[in-house]
């Protein structure tokens, strides 16, 4: 079992009415391979700079997360990222962004990340997606998130490299804006026609959508009387999704499923607290107990053979 | 088992970007009854003016539906409602209300009507919905319905409303705007301290949620690639879930649970054809086969027991 994400590592700032956070470890990357490493063994392909020190590293290593094809550079500086939230969490309001040595970023893989049984796309310009992907080419599940920036300014790119991947993870309003299609049943089903055999479609507080060929899987989210920070909660979905698919031997609708719960699960206690702080110190008795909790929250009975629904008269 | 539902019966003239229909029959207690119809006997408490022909009440006893507590007056005219939908056919743009014989309702209740098991109070004038139900005070479970005209208008004879039943159904931004919390789960349960035992949040496209002290149960819509006219689709909803219960023997959190069910069946039958037309003519077979797509579509296995979360190292 072996997962490879290719993404982000970051120093974020974020403010939400709740607190502020001057500087933590963020990014695509970061989120999605400390959810992933509660289920399988991750490895990280990135950038970072000087400013990326041992307290950093320190948080990959205690999750086992493999870093060595995270390249460093040390006359550079880590990708920095800074957002405000109004109390519609929802809406990330961008203040700053300081690509950094992540402008220049050029996907490398060693030997090792080659051979990765399943790959993340985090969400970069879909060209350098490609490139990753085309890298891991007997890889069983590759998946690939992206956002409207990369629909608005590379959509051939996107739409080449959506072509060449299993799953593709957005939200409803890029699965909208993607497609043109205000239908998100219809949305789903051109993006499938694209050649991916999944399409999840992430609905914030409505929770997640799964949609394949033959099948429709839909969940709430969990319900949260207080979300603290959003940030990374969409990348914390793909790492217990995919990390989850990982540890399992046979990928199919019944695993995927599984896994839109555990991605949610991850999901749910990453906006608890600032950046990654909650999801680091997780436990397997939390995590399932949250799983249970969405049985409890989704199931009723089946109908009743025998029901009687009244004839008209 | 018997149903009481006080409200509006309409003439709608109502245009989507798929059609226009310039008179057909509307309003709440007609789109509940019929929806109702389908699972129980049905009274309906209203109003209508001497344009309500043969043509209307033959829908109503083809259905089984009971009418005569809907009051007559000849020599008015029936509540007339035009409305619009553009490409978001979640948002009702109203052109024209016309109140007629509507404006001096004053619901009147027979002795039999008295007797009824459970009641729906449809969105009318809360005072009125209040008056009903302290005729009925020997009623199972009294479910209500609103809008944001009354909460804005008339909030403080809405809350007093509230105290008095058992279940309150409305919408997500209703349930915020009522109690002022942009979060929903507290907003649910600012609700469900006033007094009721269990609120149902609709969503729309994204489904519904069931609210008690100590449960919360929610559900996707079922995945429609077009939508006609979702006019009444919130009435045909607590049609299906009050109409499903009064069918039962025991009133509990299971068959909540499945009523909800039957109630987002019956709205996503609503949503497809113009007014009450799709609702009219459905069989059990099409209903229980929706149902069953429900399960299909929010079934997932249980975590195994034996579960390998990988302890963190």
């Amino acid at each position: 079992m072996s997962l490879l994400v290719v993404g982000s590592v970051a120093f974020d700032a974020v403010e939400t009415p709740f607190g502020k956070c001057e500087k933590m470890l963020g990014g695509s990357a970061s989120h999605f391979s400390i959810s992933a490493s509660y289920y399988t063994n991750v490895r990280v392909v990135g950038v970072v700079g000087g400013d990326f020190t041992d307290a950093e590293q320190t948080v990959f290593d205690n999750h086992g997360i493999d870093t060595s094809d995270l390249e460093r550079i040390l006359e550079g500086k880590t990708f920095r990222w800074e957002g405000r939230y109004d109390y519609d969490l929802n809406i990330a309001h961008t203040l700053c962004t300081e690509l950094n040595v992540f402008a220049d970023f050029k996907p490398k893989l060693s030997a090792a990340a080659k051979k990765s049984r399943l790959v993340f796309l985090g969400n970069i310009q879909p060209d350098l997606q490609r490139e990753v992907r085309e890298q891991v080419p007997d890889a069983e599940l590759v998946a690939l998130d992206t956002m409207n920036l990369w629909i608005d300014t590379a959509k051939p790119a996107l739409l080449r490299t959506i072509r060449g991947v299993d799953v593709v993870i957005i939200n409803d309003a890029e699965a909208r804006q993607l497609t043109g299609l205000p239908n998100l049943i219809r949305a789903a089903r051109e993006i499938l026609s694209l050649g991916p055999r999944a399409l999840i479609v992430k609905r914030g507080e409505y929770g997640a959508a799964l949609f394949t060929r033959e099948n429709y899987f839909a969940i709430p989210a969990y319900p949260l009387e207080s979300v603290f920070d959003p940030t990374g909660a969409g990348d914390t979905f793909a790492g217990g999704f995919m990390g989850y698919l990982a540890s399992q031997e046979k990928i199919d609708e019944a695993a995927m499923r599984r896994a839109m719960i555990f991605g949610s699960v991850m999901a749910s206690f990453n906006v608890e607290e600032f950046g990654t702080d909650r999801v680091r110190r997780l436990d397997e008795d939390e995590i399932n107990a949250r799983f249970r909790a969405f049985k409890q929250m989704t199931h009723f009975e089946e109908i009743p053979f025998e029901r009687a629904v009244r004839a008209m008269l």
